[in-house]
C-alpha cells in the first residue's frame, strides 16, 4: 500500500446523512516545511487514484517535491477513500450516502488542518473532478488558500455536462447484471459499453480527425477504441462510479449553508490567485463556461490549453498541453 | 398507409450480397409537370419515416407543392423501406445485410428514372442521414442533379462521428435483452438508454445552458430528458437502428467504384450548384467538417445556421432555423 489512511471518524454529511467511520486515502510527496508555508492540494479526478496525479509531480517539476508539500487526497467513491466498496452494511453498496463536493472538500480540510497543522495552503490545483474540487476549495476556505489552478474543469457542473453523464451512466444501468447496484457479478457489458460512450466526449472532433491517437501508439480508431477506451472502466466498481458521477452531476462550489446557491457570490468570494486553463476544445467542461466563471473571480486569469486534445488535455498525456499547464502552474506559484 | 412502395426486385449491394424483392417506400408531394423539370428528392434521416419531412413541404412553402414535385424516399431499414424488421428469412432481423448510402441513392435513383421518368432532378436535399444521401446523390449523378442543398450533414461520415455513433450503439449492445439482435422482447431498456446518450449529442452546450427546451414546452432538463428522449427511440426496432448505424458510419461518396475513396476527386465531381448548412453548434457534423468539403466542390456556398439548436438546428423545431433554411432553399431554387 503506498498510501495512508486519515481516520475521520462519523462524518455528518451535506445531505444530512451521517457516515460511520469515513476515512480518506492520501500521499504525500516532498515535505512540509518549518512554518508548514508550502502546501500544495491536488485531489483526484473521475475514476483516478493518487498515482495517476504524479505527472506534474517530483524534483524540478511544476509541483517540486523539493519545494513544495504536496497532498494528493483521493475522491470520494474512488475505492480507496469511503466508498461503497468498501463501507461495510448498512452503507454499502448501493446504499452508499451521497456525497458532495463539498463534502469532499470539507473532509480534505480536517486532513490538512487536524493531521497536518497547516493554516494556509500555497495552491490548489486539480484535473476535471479535481478543478470541481479545487474551486470548492478556493469557495470554502477563502482566506486559507492562497493560489487556486484548476484545469479543465469548472466550478459548477453546467447543465450540458449533467446530460452527458447522464449519457454515461446509461449503458450501465441498461445492463441487467447491474441490478440496481446489487449485482452479484461485475456488469462487465455494461462497465465495457461506459468506455464507448466516453469515447466521443473525452477528445475533440479534431483529435479524432487528425488520428492524435497514434501519438499514443495506437496505429487505427478501432485500436485506440478497444486499446485504451474498451478497458478504461472495466475493472473498476459500478456502485463507485455512479458515486463519483452523482457527486459530479451535483457540483456547485455555492451549493452549501455559505452561499445558499448564489453562484456569483460564490465566485466573488474567491479571494486566492487563480490560473484558470480550459481546454480549447473540451466538450464538457466548456472554454465559454470557464471564462464566464473567470470574469467573475476577482483575481484570476484565463489560460486555455490550445489543444485539440478536449477533455483529455489536462490529462498529461500530450507533452504539449504538459508543458503548458506546467508552466502556468509554475508561473502562479512565483506570484506573491 | 399514405406512402406507395417501389418493387425493385432482387438487388446486387455494393457488398456483393443479393438482397431479394428489395422495395423502397416513398411518398410524393405536389405534381410532376409535362417536361419532368420540377422533381425535388428529399430522403429521410436516422429513425425518421417521410412524415418527418414534411415541416418543410407545402403550398407557398420552400418545397412549395404548387411548384415542384416531391419526391421523399425512406432510408433503407428504417422499417418502411427493406429493413431487418421487414425482410423474410434468410435476410430477417441481425441477418440482413450492410447497406451504404451508396446502394440507397442507386435504388432511389431507380424509382426516380423507372417509375417517373425524371432525367433532371432539381434539387436533392436532406437533413443529417438525409444530407449524406443528398452529397451521395450530386457525386453519384453529377449530369443528373441541378443543385444539392445538404443541411446538417456531411459529404462522408468523419472519424470523431464514427466513434459517437460508437456510443449510440453502446448501450442497446450491453442490454441483455438484445441477445446478439436475435431478441424474442424488446430490449426496452437499451433503446431507452440510447435516447440519454443521444441527448447530449443532438444540442449544443448553450442549448442546455440557455434551457432553450423550455421553447418546446419542458420546465425542466428532467422533462426535456424523459419526456423527449427517453422515447425517442423506444418505439423503435432496435436491428432497424443498427443496420442504420452502419449505414451511417460507413458513409463516404467515393467509397465505390467510381471514385475508388478518392474523396477530393469525388467532390470535386459534383457539378450541382450546392448551398452547404451545416448547424453552427452541431456536435458530431460539424462545421469544420462541412466547411473543408464546401471548399472543394466546385460550386458552393457555405451557410451555416448561426444556430444553438445543434444538430436539432435541422430538425424543423425551431422557427428561426426553420425560416433560415427555407430562405436558403428558396434562394438556390431560383438559381437557373
Amino acid at each position: 500500500m503506498d498510501y495512508e489512511i486519515f481516520e475521520l471518524g462519523d462524518v455528518t454529511l451535506q445531505s444530512g446523512v451521517m457516515l460511520p467511520d469515513a476515512f480518506l486515502a492520501y500521499k504525500t510527496y516532498g515535505r512540509l516545511n518549518a512554518d508548514r508555508s508550502n502546501a500544495i492540494v491536488y485531489p483526484t479526478a473521475f475514476g483516478d487514484r493518487h498515482h495517476n496525479n504524479e505527472w506534474l509531480i517530483g524534483e524540478g517539476m511544476a509541483l517540486d517535491t523539493e519545494k513544495y508539500f504536496i497532498i494528493v487526497p483521493n475522491l470520494l467513491g474512488n475505492g480507496l477513500s469511503s466508498s461503497p466498496s468498501n463501507t461495510p452494511p448498512p452503507f454499502d453498496k448501493s446504499n452508499f450516502p451521497q456525497v458532495t463536493i463539498f463534502d469532499n472538500v470539507r473532509l480534505q480540510h480536517q486532513l490538512v488542518t487536524r493531521k497536518f497543522g497547516i493554516e494556509k495552503i500555497a495552491l490548489v490545483t486539480g484535473w476535471s473532478m479535481g478543478a470541481l474540487q479545487t474551486f470548492q476549495w478556493g469557495a470554502s476556505y477563502p482566506d486559507m488558500v492562497e493560489r487556486i489552478a484548476p484545469f479543465a474543469g469548472t466550478a459548477k457542473t453546467w447543465p450540458h455536462t449533467f446530460v452527458f453523464i447522464e449519457g454515461v451512466k446509461a449503458p450501465l444501468l441498461a445492463d441487467a447484471l447491474w441490478r440496481n447496484g446489487n449485482y452479484t457479478e461485475p456488469p462487465t457489458a455494461g462497465l465495457r459499453a461506459i468506455g464507448r460512450v466516453y469515447a466521443g466526449w473525452g477528445f475533440s472532433q479534431a483529435f479524432y480527425r487528425e488520428e492524435s491517437f497514434r501519438q499514443l501508439g495506437y496505429r487505427t480508431l478501432n485500436d485506440f477504441l478497444a486499446g485504451f477506451w474498451d478497458r478504461s472502466f472495466l475493472g473498476l466498481d459500478a456502485n463507485n462510479l455512479l458515486a463519483m458521477l452523482w457527486t459530479w452531476q451535483h457540483a456547485d462550489i455555492s451549493a452549501n449553508s455559505m452561499y445558499c446557491g448564489d453562484f456569483e457570490k460564490a465566485l466573488r468570494s474567491i479571494k486566492a490567485h487563480a490560473t484558470v486553463m480550459p481546454g480549447r476544445m473540451d466538450l464538457y467542461f466548456t472554454p465559454e463556461d470557464s471564462e464566464y466563471e473567470t470574469r467573475r473571480i476577482p483575481n484570476a486569469n484565463f489560460r486555455p490549453i490550445e489543444s485539440i486534445w478536449g477533455h483529455f488535455a489536462g490529462r498529461g498525456i500530450n507533452p504539449d498541453d504538459t508543458e503548458f499547464i506546467a508552466a502556468q502552474l509554475k508561473q502562479i506559484l512565483d506570484v506573491c
